[in-house]
C-alpha cells in the first residue's frame, strides 16, 4: 500500500480518464490525419475514443444559486471531448432515501435547463435509489434525491438518471459505420475481461467527434482501462 | 424518497441475490425435474442461476482470531447455493492505500486456509487498489489491504483480487454445453441494458449446481435485475 491520492484525483480521474482505442481493422491504416476520434471516414477506420462518465450533475443555474449562492458562476476546470462541455471545480453531495451520502459529485458546466444527476447503479444501489436508464434529458417520471452544497441543499424532485450508453459522431463517421441518428451499435471491448455493450444509441451531429459514452459500471465490467481493442459495429 | 432500508439488508441483498432464470430454447421445455439450476442435462436446458458475488472475504482461523477475538467461531447467517458455503453474520471493515474504508464487507465461511478479499473493480478505485483478475486461491503477487474487525485488526500481506467470472456445473450441465473443467463460455444477457461477457472459466464438480458467479460491476453493466433471458454459450 504505497500509492496516495487525493479524493479530487480520483474524482478527475474517473470523469476524464479517456481511453483512445483504435479499431484495428485486420490491414487497416491508421486514419492518415491523425484526429483523434476525429469525423474520419476517409483514410481508414476511425478511432473510438470510449470516455468513462463517473457520476455527476447537470444543474440549472437556479439550482447552483441554492447550492452555492445566489449569482454563482460554476468555475471551468477540464474542457471535455466535446468541447462546450467542461467539468466543473464544483461538486454537489448527493444523498438518497436511505439517507447515504455520496459526496464530491462532479458537476458538468455549462447550466442547462434542468437539473439531472447521473448515476451507475452501483452508486444508486447504495442510495437505495431505483435508477430508471434514460437519454440525458428524458427525465419525466424518474426519481429525485437531495443535493448538498456548501451554501445550500435543494430537494431535487427528478431527474437522476442512468444515462443510456450512446455514441456521438458527426456525418463522415455515421457514413463509415452505415448507420443514422438514433440507430443501435454494439461495441465489443477485447480485455482480460471481454465483452460486448449492446445497444448504443447513435447520436448524430454536425460538429461532434466520434465518443463513446458509458458508465463506470460498464467499463468496470469489461475492465476497459486494460482494452487492446475496441470494435464498434452497428446492431 | 421513500424506502428505506438498513446497511445489513443491502449487504445481504447484494451477497445472497439469486436471479434464476431459464434459458429458454425455442420451444425447449422446462427441465423435468424441476431443480433450480440442477445438474440437468435431461428433459431440455438447464436453469441458468446467476449470482451476483458483491464484495466479501474469506479468512483464516488464525485472522478471524485476531479481528473477533482468539477462538471465535463465525456464526452461519445463510447458507449459499453451493451449501457447502455460508454468508457470516460478521463483516469487516477493508482499508486501501488511500486511506479510504469500505465497511461491512461480508465474511463468507467456513475458514480456508487463506484469507482472501473479493472486490469490484468500483471498490478497488475508490481504495486505490489495483486490482488484479484471479481465479479464487490463485493469490501470489496480489496487493494487500488493512482489515479491522471489532477486536483488532491486521495487514494482510496478499489476497486481495476480482474473482474471474466463471460458472459451476457438474457433470451432465457439462455434457449439455459440451464443455469441460477449465473451457470457457459466454453468456449473453438480455435485457434493457443488454450485453456479453465472455470468458467465463468452467469450473466442474461432481457436487455443484450449475451456476454463474459475476461481481457487483458486471451485473450492473448488464442489469441483470431486469434480465429476461441468460443464455450460456460455449466460447
Amino acid at each position: 500500500m504505497s500509492a496516495t491520492a487525493t479524493a479530487d484525483r480520483d474524482q478527475i480521474e474517473s470523469l476524464v480518464r479517456s481511453i483512445i482505442l483504435k479499431s484495428l481493422g485486420a490491414a487497416a491504416p491508421a486514419p492518415a490525419d491523425g484526429r483523434p476520434g476525429g469525423d474520419g471516414a476517409a483514410g481508414g477506420p476511425p478511432k473510438v475514443v470510449v470516455n468513462i462518465s463517473a457520476r455527476h450533475c447537470h444543474l440549472t443555474q437556479e439550482d447552483v444559486d441554492v447550492l452555492f449562492g445566489k449569482g454563482y458562476q460554476l468555475k471551468p476546470m477540464k474542457r471535455l471531448y466535446q468541447d462546450t462541455d467542461f467539468a466543473a471545480e464544483e461538486t454537489v453531495a448527493v444523498v438518497g432515501p436511505r439517507q447515504r451520502m455520496i459526496p464530491g459529485v462532479r458537476i458538468l458546466g455549462p447550466c442547462r435547463k434542468f437539473s439531472q444527476v447521473e448515476l451507475a447503479f452501483t452508486d444508486a444501489i447504495s442510495l437505495g435509489i431505483e435508477l430508471p436508464v434514460r437519454l440525458s434529458g428524458d427525465i419525466e417520471n424518474t426519481p429525485g434525491c437531495l443535493l448538498i452544497g456548501p451554501k445550500g441543499s435543494l430537494v431535487m424532485p427528478k431527474g437522476v438518471i442512468r444515462a443510456e450508453r450512446h455514441v456521438h459522431m458527426g456525418p463522415r463517421d455515421a457514413e463509415y459505420y452505415g448507420v443514422k441518428h438514433l440507430d443501435r451499435m454494439n461495441m465489443r471491448v477485447d480485455s482480460p475481461c471481454p465483452g460486448t455493450l449492446e445497444g448504443l444509441l447513435v447520436r448524430t451531429h454536425p460538429d461532434w467527434k466520434l465518443e463513446v459514452h458509458i458508465d463506470t459500471d460498464e467499463a468496470n465490467s469489461c475492465d476497459l482501462t486494460h482494452a487492446t481493442n475496441v470494435t464498434l459495429i452497428k446492431a
